[in-house]
């Protein structure tokens, strides 16, 4: 393992620069802090590039499981020993386990999406609309991933995928439910083109969520807390539902509705009791 | 209304000291941010002592409510006008409304809470173990607040209930939802005593959670992400559940856990499509 040691090298300001998400589409990379979600993006075969090692910073477990990356991985992986003055400086505060890594960005299509989704079984999918908090993207992963969603895209979001923020709030499930991004105008065709039945959660719906038919191919779409559903996801065939409010707010957060909406697909699928 | 432009002025000091939880469990006193959660505390009868309103910070709405309120209110609710640097310093970065209030902390024991409980329907409360941050103690007030729960209870908690971040987390709906603090041994026997059924979400439950029976008087427990529950909630007549999970990841956020079984449980009662 080479060991850089000198904060003015220039890899180092370039990886600095990937916590800017102007640099991040410029180089189609971006960064995975923490051994838990690198090693979720590795077993999920997203294209890791570099790994950079502290071990002034990282524990045995740490330690161990970089040494045995090393000597199994392909000669594509690379990997760089670092200061802990660099690694301060790349880690940017998410230093606890002592390793980062740069991962190439994975873009894919609508058209990519739909060669993923399974045939065997009618699939339920995730989209959302204008959802700006990385976090909130970032749960929402973990929630489609636990719940069986087969993929998740965004339609014209604020924030990009790759934010630091939405890794690390996903606990790395962005690396194991297929993503895309695309313009609203583009999804609606593509939900026509394949019979996906479209339902759009708002707080003004007419259907309540239990009497969705997710059992037949359908997508879960979801909008900001702050201006909701744009009037692309209105009209046509597109379902209103809504989540009842039984207390004194009007509404849930975006991603504690997108969690129940997804758990009651799985549980319409009859995929509860057989799931473990 | 009385106008305040010390810094060194003796209550602003106090009230500053009121943002650390060892100084509001001195005092029985803690504040409220923000005009929604101040209108919601004063719909919801509880009992607000003072407003701190600082007119170059607030807009034409909060003005007007600050105003049409002192005129309503009974003497019991005391107002002051600040200068912007006192607003600063109280409201410690939440000041985008111009407004904060200090209100007295309501203890309420489980008795108090069990004489709460709805007596026509089959309630279903929730109890919180360990969960120490503020900011998921709030989500799962709001989803509480949403799917009709009756109560929550913290089972020695790592927080307060009425840390800032707990109340703005829950947008207001801490006042709308009863809420006790207890310790494990009292919560247990207080279940029995009522014949409550007690459900654990344990990550090695036994019991799919959509056969759980939250038709019958019943308690939803759930601990901390990093803890689980205590050996306290599990054994007896305490029925294990679990939430599937379909991925990659092995848990659920625990607001996440929370609202998806609460939900659950106002779906089993047949209340989702007569509730608007």
């Amino acid at each position: 393992m080479f060991r850089l040691t000198s904060l003015q090298n220039q890899r180092i300001k370039e990886i600095v620069r990937l916590r800017q998400g102007k640099e991040r589409r410029k180089m189609h990379r971006f960064l995975i802090d923490g051994r838990r979600e690198i090693r979720r993006a590795i077993s999920q075969k997203f294209p890791v590039e570099e790994i950079f090692f502290c071990p002034e910073l990282a524990d045995e477990e740490t330690k161990n499981w970089v040494i045995q990356l090393e000597k199994t991985s392909s000669h594509a992986l690379h990997f760089w020993e670092v200061t802990e003055n660099i690694f301060t400086k790349i880690a940017y505060g998410q230093r606890e386990d002592g390793v980062l890594a740069v991962a190439k960005s994975v873009k894919k299509t609508l058209d990519d999406i739909y060669h993923q989704l399974p045939t065997n079984t009618p699939f339920r999918i995730a989209i959302l609309e204008g959802v700006e908090k990385p976090g909130n993207v970032g749960a929402i992963l973990r929630s489609a991933d636990g719940a069986g969603i087969s993929a998740l895209i965004l339609a014209s979001p604020g924030t990009d995928l790759f934010n630091p923020n939405t890794i690390r709030a996903s606990l790395g499930t962005i690396f194991s439910v297929p993503t895309c991004v695309a313009e609203p105008e583009e999804i609606i065709s593509w939900l026509n083109l394949h019979h996906i039945t479209p339902y759009a959660a708002r707080v003004d719906g007419a259907i309540p969520y239990t009497d969705a038919d997710f059992t037949i191919p359908c997508a879960i779409i979801l909008g900001s807390e702050a201006w909701g559903l744009s009037s692309h996801f209105s009209g046509g065939n597109i379902q209103p539902i809504f989540l009842p409010m039984c207390g004194i707010a009007d509404s849930l957060n975006v991603s504690t509705s997108a969690a129940i909406l997804f758990y009651e697909s799985l549980r319409q699928q009859n995929l509860i009791s057989t799931t473990r």
